[in-house]
């Protein structure tokens, strides 16, 4: 069956790996690309070195194309880009920021361009900026999330209708249900990020793994709205967060809550108290522990 | 083709008109059922014996099954079943409350029970109960929500997992495509509230139908959740309510500034400005003014 999404990247499944901070490095892209879907390197938590080292040992370990999720507010955007230029990366998903600013200049250099959106007016810019497909990302994906709130269900056919691009739906989607009703919904193939943030090859800590499957539904929340919409699990650090926000507590006030390192400490090094634990809606759905290839398996029964 | 939906509530499309305050009259519940869905009255919003008027104008108006939804928490509950039961009513929604409590009561007096809940544990409890089918309504529907803000996406395959009760999806349900994704992550049905609510049947008023119509994303905003969550569009009370619960007010400020008959105030009476217009998300989808035939015909082509 011919695909967009699989004929755009050169891939089997339409199914991306959404790139995510502390979760997604070489050992789950290429665990991604060698079972026909899209491996994303997610270079929000890595230093410039540290991805071109990604990089290095993801096309070592898989001759399938990867990209690279860039976040567009990433500080030393302008060496990333470089890197993944000079590496031979030839797609990249962008997100946060104005997909104005990089697609010329990635095109120019033979690399495909997706673009994450929360709503269709953003979807239409993107389109008119260039890209070459849309992540439409509803209200119940983990981490940061859109301001407007519209969820899966409601965003994948309003953009559906405002775009004629190769489209990405992402949020909430975990099993073949969820892939099913993306499809049904008009688009072309799914992003998951959530199953994947908890599977074996995942660089994620294993305190956060464990935290996060099974999860009972409502254990995760929207929080920070004052600065960046944020999905968070239910833990120390969260209870902390929403009883400031009850209490009506300003940005600032937050953002020195917050600090600095909190999403590394949570998914990274495991400390489920006092760490930022990004996850999504999903996680409710994922069971038990399995391998990138036990997930293709499921969804495919390949 | 056999559906657990149609064959439960004796109708010909496995499509529930959501019972719905100061909407879901005699006029909008008779046409649905006309049309082969199920109509509901909308009892919350009556007093028992305009209900009662409401349930009498109906029987004259369609010989079709048509139901009423019933919040369990409605102050004259007793009256309400009593009258729903005496003027031959079959089938019953009940929301807002235990199922355990009137399930018994109407079966024993022949009537059809479905609960409506927001997540699979409660879905379970009204299994539990004896209820005879199950609504799912996730975080993007209007009005009264549930605590979890679990989407119709995530809510839906979890329900399917814990119940194995026919199942009605609600929440974001629209168009063909959001019918189809319902089905694809394990309904049996869809409750659809928002596009009948805009619908010329429905009784709201004009100045509602023609400020939601074609909402932008993101203009309607989960609110009041210090009382109880609920989806409201931007106007001038909702952003009162907003500043009020960024500053951190109490639960009992927002009530005072609630106050009594908002929602009549904003839906029937068309208020735009301070009433409290409940609608979900599903708004931005509705283009145009139709009829109950035009939405059949768009689901069906009928």
């Amino acid at each position: 069956m011919e695909n967009r999404i699989c004929n755009l990247f050169r891939i089997k499944y339409p199914v991306i790996q959404g790139g995510m901070v502390w979760c997604s490095g070489w050992r789950l892209a290429s665990a991604v690309s060698n079972e026909g879907g899209l491996g994303l390197l997610g270079a929000g938590s890595m230093h410039p070195e540290v991805l071109r080292e990604h990089i290095i040992k993801c096309k070592a370990a898989t001759k399938n194309p990867f990209g690279v999720n860039v976040p567009l507010l990433y500080p030393q955007i302008e060496e990333i880009m470089k890197i993944i230029v000079d590496e031979g990366v030839k797609i990249v998903f962008t997100s946060a920021g104005n997909p104005k600013t990089w697609t010329n200049y990635l095109h120019e250099r033979g690399v495909v361009v997706a673009h994450v959106v929360s709503s269709s007016i953003f979807a239409k810019k993107a389109e008119d900026a260039g890209v070459d497909a849309i992540v439409a990302e509803g209200f119940e994906a983990g981490g940061h999330n859109g301001r407007e709130e519209t969820t899966t269900l409601c965003l994948i056919p309003a953009v559906r209708e405002a775009v004629s691009l190769p489209l990405i739906a992402a949020g909430g989607i975990c099993g073949k249900p969820g892939y099913n009703a993306a499809f049904a919904l008009g688009a072309d193939g799914v992003q998951i990020g959530t199953r994947f943030a908890l599977c074996s090859e995942s660089s994620a800590h294993e305190n956060f793994k464990n935290r996060c499957r099974g999860l009972k539904e409502g254990e995760t929340k929207l929080l920070l709205k004052k600065l960046a919409p944020t999905r968070l699990v239910d833990n120390d650090f969260s209870a902390d967060v929403q009883s400031a926000e009850a209490r009506g507590e300003s940005a600032e006030y937050l953002k020195e809550l917050l600090g600095k390192g909190r999403a590394k400490r949570g998914i990274f090094e495991g400390d489920l108290s006092q760490g930022e634990l990004e996850i999504g809606q999903a996680a409710s759905m994922v069971k038990r522990e399995e391998s990138v290839a036990d997930i293709f398996r499921d969804l495919f029964n390949s």
